[in-house]
């Protein structure tokens, strides 16, 4: 499948490499292709450069967000929460008409530190502040609960013996990225219903980073025991 | 241990119920003793009263809220969230100085139906706000992410493999807790740190009630798999 990776952050190149290495055609999409190319990838003195790191992928291009959009059949939003919406507006609202566009940011805000506040919760959501300003998109919003490693390697704790969420008003987008989870190796796939159960999947955000702060890593996930 | 079960609903039944069987003294603690009494047990046409259940459970006593604290060492708050503020209020705070206050109680809003709203959350939590109106008292959240048959039996699905999170300010208070939460049965008890935590397990309600919706049962916990 030709897949769109929005954001050229941690988690957006976990996703793109391991996307690749399925055999899907990846496109990452970034607002400056020049400042992203320079960009170390950490805050470390001496990191390795984003370009180092994408001559080592060879399967996954870079391109401006409208573009890598442009071209894919599937989008995936692994911009910062807080940079969603200015974002996927880069990226216009015709490039993403009728897209799949599978939502795994959450709306933290960092202002007072850790753990993070949510900046959208309880009555609305970021995934439906996203289907809201781009209706003809087909939003799910799903991946959000765990650390990127995990929605990538889901083997990589418990056996991927652990759980993973969808929510979408779209059933036919719902069905592609259940799908594309399965691709990933995830097992157990809780379908919640509409964009609006986003709701929950992000307010458990509240619950993970105090649980990640508890165990000292964030190398865990939730299975759905019943 | 004597306890107290503020709430006569069926959380504080069926915990009260197992607190009595595993050998603790247990008062539940009402506002009004006759109106107790003579309460249906569900709102099922023929149902059983409170008084018929009581007699089956030979150990566990009613009393006011305010005589049930009293005469306890730890206080189980299983009344519901909008009422909690104001049942301890009336329990008061000479009752409740220097008691372990365990509180399972969730803020829910079911104002607009199903699944609920929070009336507090994301900077704040209804634990916080029991903590700050009666701050003689302990509180220790917990429980309150599963339903009453798995806090009090928790061998009832997956073999007892799943998660309990407690949160709380005085460390004494809370080892209490995890002492009794092992003598229910639970095993994997992750303790989140002080009682500003009770914000990551209420909001855990938003994905709790949305999952409960897409399993069509409430019998489920998760499992903290790392």
């Amino acid at each position: 499948m030709r897949i769109a990776v929005l954001g050229t952050g941690m988690v957006g190149r976990t996703l793109a490499e391991r996307l690749a290495e399925l055999g899907h055609e990846v496109t990452m999409g970034t607002r400056d292709i020049g400042q992203t190319l320079i960009r170390p990838l950490t805050g470390d003195t001496g990191s390795p450069l984003f370009s180092g790191w994408l001559t080592q992928v060879p399967a996954v291009r870079l391109a401006l967000l409208g573009d890598a959009a442009a071209e894919s059949e599937l989008i995936v939003n692994a911009t910062s929460g807080g940079g969603t919406l200015s974002a996927l507006g880069e990226v216009g609202e015709p490039n993403l008409a009728g897209k799949v566009l599978l939502d795994i940011a959450n709306p933290l805000d960092f202002t007072n530190g850790f753990p993070p506040s949510l900046t959208v919760c309880n009555t609305d959501s970021l995934g439906e502040q996203v289907q809201r300003a781009f209706p003809s998109a087909r939003v799910v919003k799903s991946l959000n609960t765990m650390n990127a490693d995990l929605m990538a390697r889901p083997w990589l704790i418990g056996a991927g013996e652990h759980s993973v969420f969808v929510c979408g008003d779209d059933p036919d987008a719902k069905s592609v990225v259940v799908a594309l989870l399965g691709n990933l190796g995830h097992r157990d796939i809780i379908d919640l219903g509409g964009i609006s159960s986003a709701r929950g999947t992000e307010m458990f955000l509240a619950l993970w980073t105090r649980t990640m702060g508890a165990l000292g890593t964030a190398a865990f996930n939730v299975k759905v025991v019943r």
